[in-house]
């Protein structure tokens, strides 16, 4: 961490200054420059918060922080990526940069037990091993429908048993997380509560996977840092899910699916990497380029929005999938995956057509 | 609400397109263009979707709504400004377009009992109304002070009755509403906890009057469709809290205090509106600048940071003011307040000083 | 500027590193961490690029810059604030912090004799000191009305000698500076070209006083860089004129007026600051709180748009204001400013009113 | 184009309101709602411009646009994808959606001769078609390096006829386009300069294809009425250049590369759709992932900077490649294109190596 002093701070200042930072157990070292001296700390200085170090004098101009703020969640705590094993009726799925793209499909909420469990057989031959659909919906009006709670719950336990696939879940409120966490293979965080630190601290103690989603404004630091509530509370198991950010734009897509954080999270942070191009883009008909983007960039994981019927859905209809429609993108995403070295599967059809007649008839 | 179709929608599709909307009880005129067909929607439109309607035919190009989503949060929903009554140790004060400033005044967050009884004497003796003191705190590092809680839920009911403020404490977490109703006389739900709905449904059945601050980069009206929440689950008591928003440029200060959105607020809703100058600038000697603009703009009550020694603060020093400074800006707030006929005590100082000379000497 | 070295760098490359720091007159100074080596850069490093620095090595992770890279713009290049005098036919009119608050108004766009000379002449009547008006129009659409150009500037021209106003107007192209300089008191480069450095280098050798309006996502750095640009040309006289930012909401507002940067821009420069309201909301009734705002934020001018007939205005008539309401509101400056001892002239209307039964009535 | 009323208009004021409609030579059918009136406008309403139309009268709450601002850039104009062909020294480049990717490498800046021949020798090598390189260089600050601007264009020239590619350089003042366009095969516009008017327009009428890079916070639609700009002053040769917006977060990318832009665009608009990443990032670590996953996206064009020694560059230095990092990544570029049916050279390297070792050793 280095400490800036403004332009003619006092000597007796710049001892002050000294002793206090002592006094957190760090050394600061003097490095004087003709207008300004900067002060580098010394010794374990990620324990130290910025705002404290700024407090402790008016002639503070800046406090730069060199090592970063997150520690668990950092590339340097681990040697190499980590891996999220998941346990599913199907068997273990392993999220992470070492293994092959993991598929997420199902519709935004969980409307009756038929067509739950019809997506869930549909997503599951189609190639996806993983099954989400809303319990509770966080919804902008309270007028909209909130999801159907507790009872959504026991349809998302049939249409695991009835298909195989682990279930993601949403948990929005502390007080459920234990429901939640006894139908859910994976728990889903939500954009709006990235910063929900009771609900982070509550998952962070629970065994079972967590699927972070990022806020919808949240810088790269403060969605690691979210993270690394839950790992600091014992829970190894984070995956981080980009699903679009806010920008000045939202005439033609719903958000500004982020593709670019996919890199630089890869270099700052040995967690695995889901895209969710479907809340991202906001619209069906975006949603395959941007799946097929997302495993050029990097990404471990997709999360795709399926439903028997857009039309109908009580949510999130404009960027849900038919299941025929996400059958034809499995395949694009095996070609794909196969070009990266990230599919092990055959593709959905084994025919050996190329990929664009394929994505031209989108 | 009106429905644009595409260019070339096939009649039938319109036909269709019209009993389905006739389904949800609301008639559809058409109106047809050169080369685009309208819908106009008549009826109790409040209640429809706009993606229920969008996802009735991909011939639906856009479909806009003319009524807003915000009912009982909207200026039409009463006739004149609303005023939030609290009552305080020394008395009932009123927050409202039709009512004196209201000034909240206090730490970020609750440090120990003679800091936060002394800050509550001083800000009373200068001028303030209310108290303002985190027992839980939203911490961006999960190393970070996270607020005494639950005991300094205590100190605030005995600086309540050392100083007979009124007391305004955040709430994070459902499990915690109760113990905190117990002391504060209003409830705050924080920027980061905006769409947190849970939370808003619950605080919503309390009687307890909000204080609904606005989210980092929530849009006037997912601002104010939060509100709706609270008052549509009964509770009519709230105040809108601007703290500042997520702008492209946080050099200089830590977030973009938006006082602009005060005259946008004042013609959209009824709903008394308080500014936090400490939050929005993060930055002391921002405060009272943007204090008084807020006046200017429209405010109808202030929220601002004050601790005896910003240096040692635990939380949000630099952005605080000495209890020196606050004496001297409610000074200037007085004078401001009076300027536009909302002030009534007599100004801290009763000296007839200008304005400048003071404010200069910030 | 400070330079900080990957963890693990070895020390050949350190040495190497500093010998490259040497080539360019500077001197680095180690300051050896834990985990890390921090250069101190010692010497004339305000003509260093940042840029350049951290291309000296892979190892370097950042480089931090204490100096501020505007150096003529900065608050230490003078010793208190600047002045800048622009001589109009009323006479000499000073825009700073040490002088009255000066009131810009006129129509978005010249549009015929009659109208300009009129507006000119309702404009002075209330007290305004300069006219501002459109000759060349910046407009998102090749099929709007784009100004009616050299004959506008003849209009002005005569607008000019009617009322005796200074003029303000902007010019778009290098090539037409010689002819927009002939009649403006003021040149204005518009938010759209506040980094079209070409004409930023141009104006800046012309003898006119330069109003540089902030580009709609320009971080204050930018901005003060840009102004840097026309005083490093030989150009002293800059106004910075704020009017509005892009922020991720514009439901409500066309653009988000940062009244927040008046106190942040005094912080930093000495440059006199002018807030442009009717831009920066976009409507005619946000105006006048903004604009007594901006006046208790610390601005030292203000732009208002004054349209005779806002319905049939060929540019910006749903944020123009109607002569009355500009007349109106003149007053209510008077009274404010007079607050802040930022008035001299007697209000408008000599009568003793106060401010908010005036205010009130928008 | 929709006009929507405000509750209560009067009568007398929406005939007063559908006459002066009917002055712009369309016509206004009325839908009358329960709380409101709309008009619907039938005839050429693309002509129409939605400022005035609101002007109308202060009873008009909205007006929407059905159709579109832009019209020779949008989808509808033509039938199917344009192309815009580029003649070089090496014969006819075709950009669009029916042809190859086309890559455009090279300097950020012509620094030297030699510098310039050996960088054009081998990227030509490695596969690309065109040289980029800056002779007038826009820098946010005045003390930068300006390009050295006449003299650069002449080696460019050199370039050109040593390697035979085609060249793209940029055009920054309305004063250049002659001597640049004497040299340049396709004109740049940059991004600080998408919405200047004077030079859209001039370059407008020159013969010369033009690359128009994105506005750093320009929504879609209006990146694409400056391309409207071009178009309609008679040059049908666009190409739009994706390179990175400007989001609230900038810690660890200097921009944030929107690849989520590139299917919006292929709904919208049938011209050609470059990516620019090195801009777009600021870091050459992330570039190849981002040219990769921009393939998967649907650009038909890269732009990739690539300096002989980024340590050593004038500009830009941190975020270009190496030659023989451009070269891996040429290889790479044409696995992944094959696999979109957008490449048909061989792979610089015509081995059989899969792409991912290959990728990994970045």
């Amino acid at each position: 961490m280095i400490v800036v002093l403004k332009a003619g701070t006092p000597k007796e200042e710049i001892e002050r200054i000294c002793q206090e930072i002592h006094k957190q157990n760090v050394i600061a070292e003097k490095s004087i420059g003709q207008h300004k001296v900067v002060l580098g700390l010394l010794g374990d200085t990620a324990a130290l918060n910025v705002e404290h170090i700024q407090q402790i004098s008016p002639f503070i101009e800046q406090v730069v922080r060199v090592d970063k703020p997150y520690k668990r969640a950092s590339q340097e705590f681990r040697h190499g990526p980590s891996t999220v094993v998941v346990s599913t009726p199907n068997g273990n799925v392993a999220f992470g940069q070492e293994h092959p793209i993991v598929v997420v499909a199902g519709p935004c909420s969980v409307e009756n037990e038929q067509m739950i469990i019809e997506t869930a057989q549909q997503v599951k031959a189609a190639g996806a091993q993983f099954l989400r659909g809303g319990a509770y919906k966080p919804r902008t009006s309270p007028y909209a429908f909130q999801g159907h709670g507790e009872s959504a719950l026991g349809l998302l336990a049939q249409a695991r048993e009835a298909s195989g696939l682990g279930i993601i879940t949403e948990v929005m409120d502390t007080a459920d997380i234990e429901k939640v966490a006894a139908v859910a293979d994976v728990l889903q965080v939500g954009a709006r509560n990235m910063q929900n630190f009771s609900l982070l601290k509550k998952v962070g103690t629970t065994g079972k996977p967590i699927l972070l989603k990022r806020g919808i404004s949240a810088t790269v630091e403060e969605w690691l840092m979210a993270a690394e509530y839950i790992l600091a509370a014992g829970n190894p198991n984070v995956i981080l899910c980009e699903r679009g950010i806010r920008s000045f734009d939202r005439q033609y897509a719903r958000n500004t699916l982020d593709l670019a954080v996919v890199p630089v999270l890869r270099s700052l942070t040995h967690l695995p990497i889901m895209v969710d191009p479907s809340h991202g883009t906001g619209k069906a008909e975006y949603v395959p380029p941007m799946c097929l983007a997302a495993i050029a960039a990097g990404a471990d994981s997709l999360m795709v929005e399926v439903h028997p019927n857009p039309a109908k859905a009580l949510s999130d209809g404009p960027q849900s999938l038919t299941p025929a429609r996400f059958e034809h993108l499995m395949h694009d995403i095996a070609v794909v995956g196969k070009t990266f070295s990230r599919w092990v599967q055959p593709p959905a059809t084994a025919d050996q057509q190329p990929l664009i007649p394929a994505f031209a008839s989108v």
